[in-house]
């Protein structure tokens, strides 16, 4: 059978209008790895642009466990009530390999899901981050076009898929639970000097004054972490998804801190900047693909790493048959 | 004058013999960016391949005015008296801008300096770190083929390039200062966490005593900020350079854990892993300044930059633009 031609004014003017179905498929077009759809996906980004960037961006992140999903799931719904869209997209580069750690399950938002206010999409499929990075930065486009006033991002707490997503959001929010004593272990350093909003969350029942007190801690504890002592800190604040109990107050922490942004001049700044790192890391990005996917490239890559690793050969050596095999394929590649 | 035809091979006989004019030309050699040196610089590091590989590779890093200059002085000539030969090499990425921030100073280690048996080379003069870490890296095996048989590394504690000289060297010494309550501010995490070693300086006279206060919150501190907790926590100790005292301590903790590394058999497997990094480095590297120096990216790059961040044009479309401009100069760019 052969598909009806796509036409990207069409599919914008079904976006801008909510279409769920149109908005599920310019991601699918998005998220696609087919040159054609590439093309395609630009112009169609393109049309979309002037309707683009009015969203609440925020991105959430926490270790395994810190009942993210829960969070964003009973967020989402009082959000709603306020009478705002919600978009809930994530960055998990594992997902590929793990068949889909983090929003891969609809049922762990169970609530949130069944709202006609609410666009929930898992992490795209993509082995590398640069990959999944790109394509939940357009899908995060094409929601905003599509009229979702706050957008959360969710990532997993781990390696660099924080960097990425800070790359694309207004204010950073950090989920952690109270864990007496060693409430910083598994967090990495890097992550903690990003946060612009932290929550000790599942403060109920029995672990309430327990989280209080690790808030306190961690509140002090920031002061050590900080490397500009003038930076203005974090709040520390506690969460309950369960009784809703601080979920206001965690909102409010983020609508402050962007309130902040603003009032300084600094979220057009802010993302100014980003767009022009995103160009480059888009630039960089496509290079290490190419690289990687280099059949030159690949013929000799076993071979020269083992050598290098011996002492046989120097790096510098391997380096220049690597990128002298690399122009051999960079036309093809690097040419849309 | 045309200058006679340099021969790596007797440049290479010269460089074993521990010749210091022709330990001196062969760096020079290694930090030129002129293609025909390029080339002459990869064979002299061939043909020396066999002798390298021999020394105890040490990184120093500490924030400003921890004292490092003089620690290297006064730890240098103490290895020397031991029967040592020491290389000091740095990598400043910033020296370039500033006039010579590190080392470019002979008087800060001028008793080192004087003596036979030390060899002190300033950081290269390089806009950027991949620049810096490659000539640094190259000079270090021309002094370990010289028969240097202890190398010390020298960086600026801020940045990136601790995380070059990491990939260099067998252990981390990171020398800091007692200041009560913030002995952590201006210390960046990820650097306490690569440090293998750390010393608190100026340990001497009145210091002593808070030094050595300092030594210990550290030590405990070092267990909220690592993130593994079956890492092995590296030892903080005390040293003056003025006194002297100390200093034996800080070589023992670093030929300990040099001693771990081998005996669990990690040394080798460490440095081989730096190899194959390192030559993923250079390529990466090549690319980057490739990409920074084609005409055909510069003469689009500022207007391109501008619309991305003004929205007129999507990073997308931005990036697609600039892997075409760079795929016309690649071959040329790219092939030595």
């Amino acid at each position: 059978v052969k598909r009806p031609h796509l036409d990207p004014e069409l599919l914008a003017q079904r976006i801008r209008a909510g279409e769920r179905t149109a908005i599920a498929r310019a991601i699918t077009l998005v998220e696609s790895s087919k040159p054609a759809h590439h093309d395609l996906a630009a112009d169609l980004l393109r049309i979309l642009r002037p309707d683009t960037g009015k969203a609440i961006r925020v991105g959430i992140t926490g270790v395994p466990g810190a009942g993210k999903s829960t969070f964003i799931d009973s967020l989402g719904r009082r959000l709603i009530d306020q009478g705002h869209r919600i978009a809930v997209l994530a960055v998990d580069p594992t997902s590929a390999k793990t068949g889909g750690s983090i929003l891969g399950d609809r049922t762990r938002m169970g609530e949130l899901a069944q709202s006609d206010q609410a666009f929930i999409r898992p992490s795209p499929a993509g082995s590398h981050l640069g990959g999944v990075a790109r394509t939940t930065r357009e899908s995060m486009l094409v929601l905003e076009a599509a009229g979702y006033d706050v957008v959360l991002v969710e990532t997993v707490g781990v390696g660099q898929s924080e960097v990425a997503v800070a790359g694309m959001v207004d204010t950073f929010l950090l989920i952690t639970l109270a864990r007496a004593g060693d409430q910083l272990q598994g967090i990495k350093r890097g992550i903690l000097e990003m946060a612009d909003v932290i929550t000790v969350n599942k403060a109920d029942g029995d672990h309430e004054s327990e989280a209080r007190v690790t808030a306190r801690e961690l509140s002090i504890a920031m002061k050590l972490i900080t490397s500009d002592p003038k930076a203005t800190r974090p709040p520390v604040l506690t969460s309950s998804s369960l009784t809703g109990k601080g979920l206001d107050e965690v909102w409010q922490a983020i609508l402050d801190h962007r309130a902040r942004l603003e009032a300084a001049g600094q979220l057009q700044a802010r993302r100014a900047k980003q767009q022009r790192e995103w160009l480059w890391a888009l630039v960089h990005g496509e290079l290490e693909d190419a690289l990687r996917v280099s059949p030159a490239v690949n013929a000799i890559r076993a071979q020269l790493e083992a050598e290098v690793e011996s002492g046989e050969l120097s790096a510098l050596e391997a380096s220049d048959a690597i990128l002298a095999a690399f122009v051999r394929d960079a036309e093809d590649l690097l040419r849309h």
